[in-house]
């Protein structure tokens, strides 16, 4: 009988992995891209050559007693991606199965938010906390819901796609589903660089430090730079983006009244300056009974680790 | 050890109430206005004064295990009534213990849109469904979202004010909350009201029933009947509902990921003219994921049946 868990956490840009033991340490781990891949074998393959000696370093598979998978659209009851709009692959990939046959380990699958919900519960500040919401602010906007200490999958596996909630009514394109006005195209690293690029246009003669990067060099990564240095634009930008986040929020809230929003991902390296608009936007949006109650928070784990740990909590459950 | 329970529905007009058996039976019930009082404790006294013949009627209080009530703005752990925006009495109005002490029964409390959610899963379209939500369309927008067949609570039994999320930023005041575009101040009869009005105003050359009536007149009821009759104006104010209730629910659903939707309460008299609508734009609304997957049905109970059988339910918990 093993003792051992694989964590996979598939994200939109990169897929992390990783050895875990019972007690939640991380003994090694190592990543792939995921957005090189056109075929999902090709990726399976890739992550086998990595994986593999991994798990030969650490006692072969007998050491072992399986592999958790969080991946975006995953669903825990099928082990299939569905339809995901951040990934190559289209259509229903049986990711689950496609491990478990390559690695030989049993596999279980859950969204990737999910995980790091999970993650969050175990080991950061949702510790004892039976009702949160854990928002990721990545590549795309993900989202794990707990109530009464338990993710909330829905009828069908695939609950929790909050960054595909209606914010702005025609607002922004998606072109991932081809929606307009989701979350997901604001508050995510995408989104807040269109942010930027919408604000340097409409007010093409205020300065900017923003104007010194060239359209691939200008990411959120830049704009929380040159926010931090005072610019104007850069810093209307995440007031921006903190507006609509705490709007959603406030509408999420209203829905299950968690006592802890957990945010979680890049974006949150922008610290006061998205977490102020947030929390202002969500409270002046909340009606009276949900008023100053709900804590905000950016979680404290190390984005992957979380991400891993969540996913590889799966296969003790 | 008594048998039968009172269940009791404190809607934003009139307050419902009744008594129970075991198998869901109505023996007897009665109902009084919820407006007419601006002091909680003359309501308190006729509420009592129709009450307590109806249970000398059937036993007495020894044949009683106790009472249960649903309320907007009910709070099921603290047994008190919220700053319930569609109601007189304003702060926190105890109405458990107030019950409780003028009747001399246990009485506990929930949020009103919860309690015929609670009878819906066990007389109505949602009997064995373990994740559906209700939607009572009534004077206000209620919601009561079961997950894994429960009631969702949240962290201090106020999750379910669906009614009051945001649907339309910067949209139509809501006196009550102060907040602008929430889905009440659209898909509730108060918001059909007003639709209708509107629509008469921004055509005023347009011919319609609806034009016959006084302000007094015009209600939901006076819009659906002019719609039937193939009135232009009025069936567009239903096809503006149901797209606005439709995107709502479509945020919903990918939440929570239910298998129904079950809409209840005054509005849903208007059959097709409000479910078209409705469940075209939430289809059109949903990711690739969710899509065709969800029934919205209208409630086959009775209004007030449901609303008195869930909150008596209650008291079997």
């Amino acid at each position: 009988m093993g003792k051992l868990a694989i964590g996979i956490d598939i994200g939109g840009t990169t897929t992390k992995f990783g050895v875990v033991d019972a007690e939640g340490n991380i003994l090694e781990q190592d990543r792939i891209s995921t957005t090189k891949y056109e075929d999902v074998n090709l990726f399976i393959n890739d992550l086998d050559s990595k994986l593999t000696p991994m798990i030969q370093r650490n006692g072969g598979v007998t050491n072992f007693i399986g592999i958790g998978v969080g991946a975006p659209n995953g669903n825990y009851y099928s082990g299939t991606i569905e339809y995901a709009p951040n990934l190559n692959w289209k259509g229903i990939v049986p990711i689950a199965e496609l491990i478990h046959k390559k690695i030989g380990l049993p596999t279980k699958l859950t969204n990737d938010a999910n995980a790091a919900a999970v993650g969050e519960m175990q080991y950061g500040y949702a510790k004892g906390i039976k009702h949160f919401i854990c928002i990721t602010l990545g590549t795309g906007v993900g989202s794990g819901i707990v109530i009464d200490g338990k993710i909330v999958l829905g009828h069908d596996g695939f609950a929790g796609e909050l960054g595909h909630t209606i914010i702005r009514k025609g607002g922004r394109f998606h072109k991932g589903t081809g929606s307009h006005g989701c979350l997901e195209s604001y508050a995510s690293a995408t989104g807040v660089r269109e942010t930027a690029f919408e604000f340097l246009a409409e007010d093409p003669t205020q300065e900017s430090l923003l104007r010194n990067y060239t359209t691939e060099e200008l990411t959120s990564q830049t704009v929380y730079e040159c926010a931090s240095k005072g610019d104007v634009i850069a810093k209307k930008v995440f007031e921006f983006t903190g507006e609509i986040l705490g709007e959603a929020l406030a509408n999420f809230v209203m829905f299950s009244s968690p006592e802890m929003i957990v945010l979680f991902g890049g974006l949150t390296k922008a610290g006061d300056l998205l977490m102020k608009p947030t929390k202002a936007s969500m409270e002046a949006n909340l009606i009276q009974i949900f008023k100053n109650k709900v804590k905000i928070v950016f979680s404290n784990l190390h984005e992957s680790d979380a991400a891993i740990l969540g996913a590889s909590a799966l296969v003790w459950e």
